[in-house]
């Protein structure tokens, strides 16, 4: 586990003046690089990923048997950012009758006559469960701000389309937070914070391997020329949507690794503070118990 | 991997004379005990769902990468027959993007105002994915038959709810799967086959165990006492829904790590047969890769 201190310095303070640009993607592993060199970084970044898989796992348990609370985690980045490997590493070992991912595609013509929260709705994850939305209801304030075009397919009531229009759609989303978090459910958001020069490596592996062509996208390139309108909106949505009840974190993304066991250790160490242990019966139950016995015994 | 004769001794052929009875809850292991032991038997049977595991992750990550076949995995037991654990060790290990599971409850009002089908649509298997239905609408061969009461709930037409009735809903289900599977989905069925006695003691330890004790309810010794009318409806429905498109897999339950090795190894074996390798990429996606590195070097 890393430090309360350590893990905090990737919390986005509500309130506070943000920066994206303070943010380095290679910050906690340049200086741990110095110290350990790079395999050994990569094993106990390994290690951290496995020991909170195990937190997670028996905190995921308890979740369920409590049937009280739910997870739902947010993950957004720019593609290539590690996303998927995220997904894979962090939560593959933990029951998957427990765990849920969500892949928000290209909204419908049935989603496009809602509100643009509307979607996401059914996805939710029920009590007891862990539910990762990956891209969400975040990408209303990126890449249809970033495409300003999108919103005319949304119908939506006449008005301008300045900076206090994209202010609503930030209280809008952190009043829905805010009435999920009252209703039970943990909200985790992770931002995976990757570099420009990163992307492009990363994308130049994917054409290179035969492996990976079915992921790469023409569309991945094109998105890659607005880079810094996504950043602007990137850092818009940070400053106004890191709230207390459903702060950001912004995580160093250029090491995967480094990324993966950051969001486990975030993530073990939330969901394990919502329960101690597995529930106790009440008197009522334990009358059950005893008769359910009797029966089982006598028959 | 089991061999395909040791494996087809488990499927359900279709329009065979069935028995129930014929198929020992025992059966494979006590054979196996004799030859090797408990604590071997039993290594073997964890070192089976393990191989099977990698073998399925790697199955899955190649039907998403496809994006054409879906894979529905449909679980029905007894209470305490190990249908959670054969979901906890059979699939964790599978990435959870790729894998999800429906737990189907008490029908809302909303569902009852449908035909008993309707609510499991929303929770078929995306392409690409896998989806396992703990419990599904063969409940409504199972529970409604041993209730028929609960047939007035759901407010059908009037007419006789005889042998025919209980054809047709049947008819209906085959149906629906022979049109899923027409549409890309693989439909894999099992009945983890446990013993009354074997119930028996596992409930009397959720009893004992106070870790378990959530998991007890009084509703599961109230259906016990239908035991015999549970196992006549199972063999109903075997006998009338094992088609050569949705087969029917009878799982002896009685030692769970047996019956989690059987259900991963034709689990693997079968979404495995789905795709042999990555998709290939075709000439126009080679040349948008082509031009999409060219784009990178360049700036």
């Amino acid at each position: 586990m890393l430090s309360k201190e350590t893990l905090a310095q990737f919390r986005v303070e509500p309130g506070a003046k943000f920066h994206l640009k303070d943010h380095d993607p290679r910050q906690l592993t340049e200086k741990a690089l110095r110290r350990l060199g790079k395999d050994e970084l990569k094993e106990k970044a390994q290690e951290v990923v496995r020991k909170n898989l195990a937190e997670l796992a028996q905190a995921q348990a308890m979740l369920w048997a409590h049937d009280v609370h739910s997870v739902l985690i947010v993950l957004q980045a720019m593609d290539a950012a590690g996303k998927d490997g995220v997904i894979r590493h962090v939560m593959t070992g933990v029951n998957p009758q427990g765990c849920r991912v969500h892949n928000f595609k290209q909204p419908s013509s049935l989603e496009l006559d809602h509100d643009f929260l509307w979607r996401c709705q059914g996805a939710l994850p029920e009590r007891g469960m862990i539910t990762i939305f990956n891209r969400s209801y975040y990408e209303e304030v990126l890449v249809v701000r970033v495409h300003p075009e999108y919103l005319e397919r949304q119908r939506l009531p006449a008005g301008k389309r300045d900076e206090r229009f994209w202010e609503k759609r930030f209280e809008s989303i952190n009043a829905f937070e805010r009435h999920l978090t009252r209703s039970g459910t943990l909200v985790l958001k992770f931002f995976l914070n990757v570099s420009k020069g990163e992307q492009k490596r990363r994308f130049l592996e994917r054409i290179e391997d035969r492996e990976k062509h079915w992921k790469f996208s023409a569309g991945d390139i094109a998105e890659r020329r607005h880079w810094d309108a996504y950043m602007d909106a990137y850092q818009e949505l940070l400053r106004h949507t890191s709230t207390k009840w459903a702060p950001w974190h912004v995580i160093p993304a250029d090491h995967k690794w480094a990324a993966r066991a950051l969001v486990a250790d975030i993530t073990a160490n939330a969901v394990h503070s919502l329960h101690e242990s597995f529930p106790k019966a009440t008197k009522e139950q334990l009358d059950a118990l005893a008769s359910a016995k009797k029966e089982l015994l006598g028959g």
